[in-house]
């Protein structure tokens, strides 16, 4: 009878049962064992080559696919849950976090509205980030896959707030005048792609200059905007960040959010990072102003360490929100009841219809872990760049290159001597040194034309043995490397 | 010492160790006893109040928290996991799905490139798919998170490559013409968001008339282009369905990719379901022309039953892919070796940088069962939705409303003697009705003015004694809620 065949389910659950605990006690042994491994290592050609199989008919069943991945794929991740990676800004992840995915997987329900708990999780999720970041809990929210589609839903809706007409509707082609948008020169490069996308031209994002600590320079933004307004273009929205990607430098948000309200502008923050430190008593006041925003988009995979991807965007004006995205479609129409029902349609917020059920395993890190928890990590990630930037500043053989706002430090080995060009060299071989030999895994950047070792601590593992290795590391390696001149 | 405590990770190993493997044990017996259950229940007020706690400082713990989600989510979820779930068009997931995702989020690498596994495993799923669907292996792709991200990413490339003028940089009113956009009728609701979010303005995708079988009438999309033509607009793309959201209908894509070549215009097909079709010998015919789209998105997570989400683009001139999504940025320069090395930059390709890892569900499922499995679970569910349709227009009480192309399948209950508007309202009825008893989950339509139940069979666990479980459910509630006429 081949109709109650279901080749997708296995033949004999008893032996799927024994390898999926079998692949439970190797993930957990993954994560307990982490620090015993390299942080990081070459994908060596050998493993390249092993996936390079054609596709089959025939499968080789589950057992024997894990073991390729066991083989090929699992010792070779970029190494983010290692105590001793620094590079970009990736979070560590949990092991609650793994037994949120395999949840998650199980439920596999897509979360887009309908009477089920999937959306009220999700706005539960949205309550409780809110009240964590000081945002307006009126605001209107949506979980997304990452920082850069927040920043992309949050510019769509100022987009169509601040144009002067119905964007979406009758296309940028209508507008009366060009809009203009501003941030720093340090601005990410996600907010660039959204504003071209989004039909703007990414001519028109102004780059503005940023002071000795990074931070957008309000007079150079006020003179732009002036000068733009003169010219005929129409201004409509300001990017602060909370937390810059080169050097964790936050902007002066209070001073954008009364700049925005004086000039009547759109203040979007982007907080991919940074918008956490407001979880800390110390560090809130940095980021003071943030709760002002007409937008905010953060991660929760960064610092909150939830597995990746998970982001969110908040839009204070709640109406607002839905009109670049709203869509009406019969087979979509709600019941009155039944499991079409209910008052979430979070399609009608983001470009999603489908949705990956991403608020559980929010929703779990937070319940089981509770808000101090994250913020006592974020806290010590600060005090630990603070106390690093101290140890190179006091090294005779490292320049520490831009100030220490929150938890980046970007440095490089110096030896005297030698010029500029000849230090970039030897901290790139520095740099990869550090990560093929597997002591660390810091990432790049370049300051002021200098290249820079750069290190973003969004880490709960580390600990204070895992900078004494960086630096020994550096220093040891910086002596290896470093040209000889009599 | 403060510095060393991981206040993220378990105190007690084993303790986790041991709540993991039961949680583990759960997970199996939620899908191992699936066919016990109902199909859906509705969502408590009990559970919905539980969920509304306040944020907490301190957590309850892993193991508290996964006994509130036993509680209070994991019995609400929308359904699609089980037999008789046919709503909308979801995808089953698999038991091999959820060690995926328990891997995915141990790893929990980011895969936008770099040195490690990700990337490469990506690219060679990538491979894999277009082999599967015919399309040129040259072809750009990107994994994203599904079919309405995956269709945003398409109309990007598409607006830049056929606009006449750098959009993206210069942005929309920099064009000398309205770009004009063209799908029928059936076109999918994420078209619209996208041609929106875009800047062409919603207004510029025209909506063609179908035959009667929801196809997109060719002669019309003929006159429109020409009549656009005439009035100074600029033809850019056609939309080309592969399986419509309401009936399932595929367009003629072989005529519609002849005459895109005739007046120079971009076909795009939206596959979402359908592309799927071409894995099965039998229906590959139906989607003949597919392969020659100059852009395809279609989803995973729902006829390939990966777990959400994951969808798929593809553009066949892969030089044209990062026009729109390019970006420098100096923190992500790649070193010529270490873990910033390698050859992929995902992020040059749509609108995400930080992603997850969703390659790693779609090769391993691929690689364990083959994809002679799925044809057969595809091929399965086409099979039986004819069968169903033929047994609906067998009986008395049921009328069929549009042709079955593929897997959905849309009807309503019949009563001599009812007008049109007191069926909608009774077939209304017995949809929820079906659902509250948790006999089945279809969803509704509207055809041709008339509300539909609507059975998108995009299951692999069903099997004909749940279609007989339908009937028999939609007649005997059908004579239960049918007024009485003298």
């Amino acid at each position: 009878m081949p109709d109650t065949r279901h080749p997708l389910d296995p033949d004999d659950w008893g032996e799927f049962r024994a390898l999926a605990h079998r692949v439970l006690d190797d993930m957990i042994a993954y994560l307990e064992d982490v620090r015993e491994r390299p942080v990081w290592q070459p994908f060596p050609d050998a493993a390249r080559q092993a996936l390079e199989v054609g596709l089959s008919e025939n499968g080789i069943g589950l057992e024997a696919a894990y073991e390729e991945l066991q083989r090929n794929i699992l010792p070779y991740a970029i190494g983010n849950v290692h105590p001793r990676f620094w590079g970009w800004v990736r979070g560590t992840g949990t092991p609650g976090g793994i037994l949120a995915e395999l949840i998650t997987g199980t439920l596999n329900t897509s979360a887009w509205g309908g009477q089920q708990a999937a959306p009220y999780v999700e706005a539960q999720v949205l309550r409780w980030l809110a009240t964590m970041l000081g945002y307006p809990e009126s605001a209107s929210g949506l979980l997304v896959s990452g920082c850069s589609m927040a920043n992309l839903v949050a510019l769509a809706v100022a987009r169509d707030a601040m144009s002067g007409a119905d964007a979406t509707e009758d296309g940028l082609r209508a507008l009366r005048r060009q809009p203009v948008l501003y941030g720093s020169t340090e601005t990410h490069s996600s907010i660039e792609k959204a504003v071209g996308l989004l039909g703007m031209g990414r001519r028109s994002l102004r780059r503005i200059g940023v002071d000795a600590d990074f931070r957008i320079d309000i007079a150079a933004l006020e003179h732009a905007i002036a000068n733009d307004r003169a010219a005929g273009l129409q201004p409509i929205a300001v990017i602060g960040n909370a937390g810059t990607v080169n050097t964790g430098a936050v902007d002066d948000l209070a001073a954008l959010a009364l700049l925005c309200q004086r000039e009547r502008l759109w203040l979007h923050v982007d907080g991919a990072f940074g918008a956490l430190a407001a979880l800390v008593p110390s560090l809130r006041p940095m980021v003071a102003g943030m709760e002002q925003a007409d937008s905010l988009a953060f991660d929760l995979h960064k610092w909150l360490h939830i597995p990746y991807g998970v982001g969110c965007v908040f839009i204070c004006d709640a109406p607002l929100h839905e009109r670049p995205f709203h869509a009406a479609a019969s087979y979509l129409e709600p019941l009155e009841r039944g499991a079409a029902a209910g008052p979430h349609d979070f399609s009608r917020l983001g470009p999603e219809l489908s949705r990956r059920f991403r608020a559980l395993k929010v929703w779990m890190a937070l319940r089981a872990h509770g808000t101090a928890s994250f913020a006592e990590a974020i806290e010590r990630n600060v005090a630990q760049a603070r106390a690093l930037a101290g140890r190179l500043r006091a090294a005779s053989w490292a320049q520490v290159l831009a100030p220490v706002s929150l938890n980046v430090v970007c440095f490089r080995y110096v030896q005297p001597g030698l010029t500029d060009r000849e230090l970039d060299q030897l901290n790139r071989r520095i740099l990869i040194a550090l990560q093929e030999r597997g002591i660390a895994v810091p990432s790049a950047t370049v300051i002021g034309g200098k290249f820079a070792i750069r290190v973003a601590i969004a880490n709960h593992r580390s600990g204070e043995e895992d900078f004494d290795a960086l630096l020994a590391g550096v220093e040891a390696i910086g002596k290896e490397l470093a040209p000889i001149r009599a």
